[in-house]
């Protein structure tokens, strides 16, 4: 333990100091492997105690709360990161090794004021609500908050946009009408330590309840299943790896708690002969791209690419060979990323698929891993599909050599669950009948289904879907990106049955008071 | 082992003899406890592998059919089932011990008939699949069907309504697309087989794949987590006891398939102190009517009710401690249920609560339980609040006795999660302090929140939630019973990133070729 003075979490809305603290630590620069200033204390049971009894009581304070509170706050909290830009952008690159530009401040960061104030337009407009009246009956209905605070985890690959005091399931939650108590992640406290200081001033200026907005640094593992059992906690929010998000499934899943959870996806590529044919060395750059920009840590990078054999699926693969093993490696979120790497890339050649460049960690100071391509025959692949889908999160693809389109539908067909799949196929029409016999097989298999276009980029649109099948998620019905849809999360279907009409929520009352959208008796009205 | 050749079931739409029945089994008429005819298989470990085997094929065969043809099917099935009432009625009076009227043929039957073309009319509108256009991206998404069979679990107490091959998650399941693989009650055999002789026919007719219909009778339970958890299977509907969905949840749950259960819920109403003043002799008749209706057996009958201490609430327990006593008790729908209530109510009692009247089984032949009221002081619940909320599946309530409004406003609070809330207050006002104080607290613990009103009737209304919290279900997002709201249940959503214009399904296609209800850049428009 160091012997600086440790961070104060927040707790019920104010910054106190760790109750009992088991322990402090630092960040560590990943592009250095050097330890950054400032030091977090790792909270014990007396910290999570008091941060559930505190999230108990948020909830009636929220449930009671104008929503129009809830929107001030959003959009509050937004301006403030904008006026914190530098301190923020300066944070997250230390912390993460993500650039500067073009990520974290042109791009990150907006995004994820964005996301903020379009909660704060879907509160206003209840466009998660999905107001429901049937006037032959009477009866009406709802989405309302779920009855209980959102436990939410972060992860490494976003400070900004996914952070559990500032992201997507962070703006989800609050405007859905819960508390959160936010498990942000170890690899970036500073970050998230700015961040939860603009949270705050938000929260005093515009009046949010305190206990809305709690935060630990760390935690033991056992402390965070406790959360979610807790009565205080209504619901899980969870984007990280597969095996922590299937511990916390397990317990949340126990309780019949709603777990949102965005795992693992290799997110399936094929490109089609014709398309090859057309335009084979422009894909290989578009792809090369893709997979190793932000050296490949995204959810939806493309890391499992299916090429038919012969002389174009060989010279694209040849060409991507050549783009991986030119560029720099990039910078790795920090040292577990990069080992997790090296295990990944061992299980995909015990399974047959062979390196065909990079393959190695780069040497130290500083965690990178070499750009990486493997190959393996499809028949290969079907015969150990599942080993053959292991995720390696970092600039790395594995390539799929299929016999024909038949072969290429079967690869299709064996993949688990993903967020996205794409198709490349001809401008000319000749890989049409590929395109039938795959694109339904892939349908079924991923949540965000896409043309010519690699998967990388994840608007934030009402139409996105950053979610799919499991293991991807947890819950194939719901999407993380994508406002008003990611706040239906944290939120139960209420009806109200011969409930007086003075006592109807305004959403439901007659005369639609507050000129939101609202089905009645089938049709949509906004009148 | 009976001797008579067992009756087929139904396999990849048609209608086979076990392969390898590990036995068989007759219905029991549960009001002479007699056995009635009709020899029915237990299926083994080859029946059910050539069911999952027909549903895998079956699923390309739905995603690849006209959605039309799901609607003409549904309205054929329908329409089937007007013409064989007669046969259904008497078959499912001789198995259920369930009323012919007022309840199969003129309630049941009909209600059933009607889900089923709610369900083709659905299929028409695609109300169910939430299409979204976000023009400024150019991504659309929509919810289709999940990729896979559903398997359907059905109840004993809705012979039709909730029939695995005939009732509403039946008919979601179908609207949306997946096919089905019905798991029948086994109490009521013949029913099924002539709901599903009706089923068949219509798929004949209207050129339904054969394998999205597919029936077993009886599987020893390690076949059914076997079908769980096969790939053929994408999600699972429930409707039962607490055990057996749970053990079914654990399993779906670790494959990471939705998994819909509905489960126990005690249905608490709220006699708040006015009330009992304008009109406590009314509500006891009220009350009572609705908790002896069907001899109790609804998911959401009034099992719990909350009173006021002092002499209105000794009144009204009075009062229907009379009625309780006075009626004949009904039939219930066999030995199990029965015997399952003489188990609650040791629990209750073995809590704290004390047996006013009723409290035994009613002598053979036949299977019945005698009308019975429990109490308890809310301070006693309020001690061991799990216990005493046990669900007595049958004519059985427990009254709890509160000293004020913030006692029972406790007892909201130490609720687990309803189908249903309800509260009575007076209409002169003098109740409203008391409303405000339980209403929210009730609001997160229940899908649907009454006013005035017995909760027992569950209409098939767009805006009715019979869901709710965990336990009552295993997700609080989604309803069972209303249409489109259930068929959503087996949907995924599916989002189009710059799939080319004329690959994208109908329903997100320019133009609106459908003329269907999309919500395009925040707007709802059917142009």
């Amino acid at each position: 333990m160091s012997t600086a003075t440790p961070f104060p979490i927040l707790i019920n809305g104010a910054w106190c100091a760790s109750a009992d603290p088991t322990g402090t630590f630092q960040a560590t620069n990943p592009a250095t492997g050097e330890l950054l200033p400032g030091t977090y204390p790792v909270s014990g049971p007396q910290d999570v105690h008091a941060i559930l009894t505190a999230a108990a009581e948020a909830k009636a304070a929220m449930r009671g709360l104008d929503a129009e509170v809830r929107a001030q706050f959003l959009d509050a909290y937004a301006a403030n990161l904008e006026a914190a830009k530098d301190a923020l952008v300066a944070a997250a690159n230390a912390e993460t090794g993500l650039p500067v530009e073009p990520r974290l401040g042109s791009v990150e960061l907006p995004r994820t004021v964005n996301q903020l104030r379009l909660a704060a337009k879907a509160v206003r407009a209840r466009s998660f609500a999905r107001p429901t009246i049937d006037t032959a009956t009477g009866i009406r209905c709802q989405q309302e908050a779920l009855d209980g605070a959102v436990l939410v985890f972060g992860p490494n690959n976003f400070p900004f946009a996914f952070n559990a005091i500032a992201g997507g399931d962070f703006a989800a939650a609050i405007a859905a009408g819960c508390p959160v108590i936010a498990k942000v992640h170890t690899s970036h406290p500073t970050t998230s330590r700015l961040l939860a200081e603009c949270a705050v001033a938000a929260a005093t200026a515009t009046g949010l309840p305190a206990g809305a907005l709690q935060l630990v640094y760390r935690i033991a593992p056992q402390l965070g299943f406790e959360m979610v059992e807790s009565p205080a906690v209504a619901s899980v929010g969870f984007t990280g790896g597969r095996d922590t998000g299937m511990r916390l499934k397990e317990v949340a899943d126990r309780h019949g708690k709603p777990v949102y959870l965005e795992m693992s996806s290799v997110n399936p590529v094929f490109v089609l002969p014709g398309v090859l044919a057309e335009r084979g060395d422009a894909l290989a750059d578009e792809f090369s791209g893709s997979c190793m920009m932000g050296a490949g840590q995204f959810c939806t990078n493309p890391g499992f690419v299916v090429v038919p054999a012969g002389d174009a699926g060989a010279a694209f693969t040849t060409a991507v060979i050549g783009k991986f093993s030119a560029a720099n490696p990039g910078v790795l979120l920090g040292k577990g990323g990069r080992d997790a790497i090296s295990e990944s890339i061992k299980t995909l050649t015990a399974a047959g698929a062979t390196v065909r460049c990079g393959g190695n960690p780069v040497a130290e100071p500083g965690y990178r891993f070499e750009n990486t391509i493997l190959t393996v025959s499809a028949d290969t692949f079907l015969k150990n599909p599942e080993a053959l889908q292991t995720e390696a999160f970092g600039p790395v693809s594995l390539i799929v050599i299929a016999d024909d389109t038949a072969q290429m539908a079967a690869v299709a067909a064996s993949l688990e669950g993903n967020l996205t799949g794409t198709i490349y196929s001809a401008v000319d029409g000749s890989d049409d009948d590929a395109y039938a016999a795959i694109a339904p097989v892939l349908r079924g298999k991923v949540g965000r289904l896409l043309n010519d276009k690699m998967p990388t980029g994840v608007a934030v649109s009402p139409a996105m879907n950053h979610g799919g099948p499991f293991p991807a998620t947890g819950h194939p019905y719901f999407t993380s990106v994508g406002l008003p849809a990611g706040i239906e999360r944290f939120t139960m279907r209420c009806s109200y049955d011969n409930v007086r009409a003075h006592r109807l929520p305004a959403e439901l009352q007659d005369g639609n008071p507050l000129g939101i959208w609202r089905s009645v008796d089938g049709d949509y009205t906004n009148a």
